[in-house]
């Protein structure tokens, strides 16, 4: 992949289209971790402490950490704040120095901050990490299925899914069997909860890994959806939106591979073409 | 705002179309916070450990919690699960109970979840402790705008947008002037990123509270995009995408005009109607 500047990076992809396929190229949009810590007095001592880490698009990295800082209430104004900084020799870091009269509040840290799912801090070798945590390690297998099936899967979920229908709100997951007959739908308000219902599901009822299913996105595919799905020992991911760059790269190494964008009989296959038969 | 089921509220709405207004309903998204507890046996102890708390759409809460456990590595097997309730008398919190020779890998809960902006676990006080928490209070003002300004919005974004237009994969949290002139863009991978690196960077230059500001969001407004907001004292915001229950309630208690599902000279207002004009 080719990083073209901070945000945006340059990937080769296969589109398929009415059952054609070219080799073409595709801009993704950046996902990087940053973790933000806070330097500061606090009338004691000297404290250093890492805040949050968020997966963030590179760039502002500087107005995200004190705004992060600021809406969350843990400083209240720019003159507390003497210096912003990237933490030398690291990536994805990020430190801000309080003035010493400056007193954070943090006790909300600990209570009213919630954790989502993750990744550690260096993207690369977060995706090193799932595959030594993942029950269901990365292996070889023939799955071919055909463009077509693909195509259909959209318009299947449309079919199934009420309340995005009434309210717009919600995204949505699906499994789908290598047939493309429809399994499981959930839907919440965040896309990582609509996942975690679908393989919790799943992994109750005994049924992973699901290597022979088709996981159906109703939006975009994050890094933190594909490092769930290569959990579930999941193959084929097709996301109605775009991905992020940590997306595809988890999915390139994780054997899975990450169709985008699928829309009107069209798609772009990411990673690991080879599943995806196209009668060109 | 009347609950219809598990994942679905009915709320009365201003529809504005083409410079008419009629009073409405539109179905909302749920969204409620969820804390996920688990109960084990340590080899020496018995523990029970908040493990994350995550918005999201009531319904499947125990295959939520179950499926977070496993795709963060926490869990390994359904053997492992003793039972999975609700803890009584309190809303929003499920425990996981595992048999006693059950072992989680909590490790990597300290080093490896993330945590994002929040709200604790009670969405309606969490609304109250953002009030009482920013540095700005709900103050009476006599702000109007009109609804032709409101529709112009979104294209004076894209024309800003060169990211989202090339990656498709960027959200985008934008501030207007109240005479709908264009005065800042940020775009993430992450929703919230973008607002907080928006208001960040007003922070920085000394240039809050925002209440002399439209904050126009790219797609849909959860709760935790209206708190950040309501930190910056903005006063109006406009989503091009749907609102859940909770974004609505939050802007309704904390006096913002909160606009929806604006496209094509129409959208929806959620709350505190009085500041947009409607030459009916």
């Amino acid at each position: 992949m080719d990083q073209l500047n901070n945000n945006i990076a340059l990937r080769t992809i296969r589109k398929v289209n009415e059952g054609r396929f070219t080799d073409s190229h595709d801009l993704l949009a950046a996902e990087e971790p940053l973790e933000i810590s806070l330097a500061y007095n606090s009338g004691i001592s000297v404290g250093q402490k890492i805040i949050s880490v968020t997966m963030r698009t590179p760039g502002n990295d500087a107005e995200l950490a004190v705004g992060f800082l600021f809406t969350e209430g843990i400083i209240q104004d720019p003159q507390q704040i003497r210096s912003v900084n990237g933490i030398p020799f690291t990536e994805n870091k990020i430190l801000v120095t309080l003035n010493e009269e400056a007193r954070p509040v943090l006790q909300r840290t600990e209570r009213n901050f919630y954790t989502t799912s993750s990744c550690g801090v260096c993207g690369k070798a977060s995706i090193d990490a799932i595959k030594t945590v993942s029950v269901f390690p990365v292996t070889n297998d023939d799955i071919v299925i055909d463009a077509g099936l693909i195509y259909l899967l959209p318009e299947k979920l449309r079919e199934k899914q009420v309340s995005f229908n009434s309210t717009g709100g919600l995204h949505a997951s699906a499994l789908f069997d290598l047939a493309g007959n429809f399994m499981m739908l959930r839907e919440d308000v965040g896309r990582h909860n609509a996942l975690d219902k679908v393989i919790g599901g799943a992994f109750t009822e005994n049924k992973l890994p699901l290597s022979e299913s088709i996981l159906l996105l109703s939006g975009r595919a994050s890094f933190e959806l594909v490092q769930k799905a290569m959990m579930a020992g999941i193959k084929i991911i097709a996301a109605i939106g775009a991905p992020s760059t940590l997306a595809v790269e988890a999915a390139e190494e994780g054997g899975i591979t990450l169709v985008g964008f699928l829309r009107n009989e069209s798609f772009n296959i990411y990673s690991n073409n080879r599943r995806i038969k196209i009668n060109k």
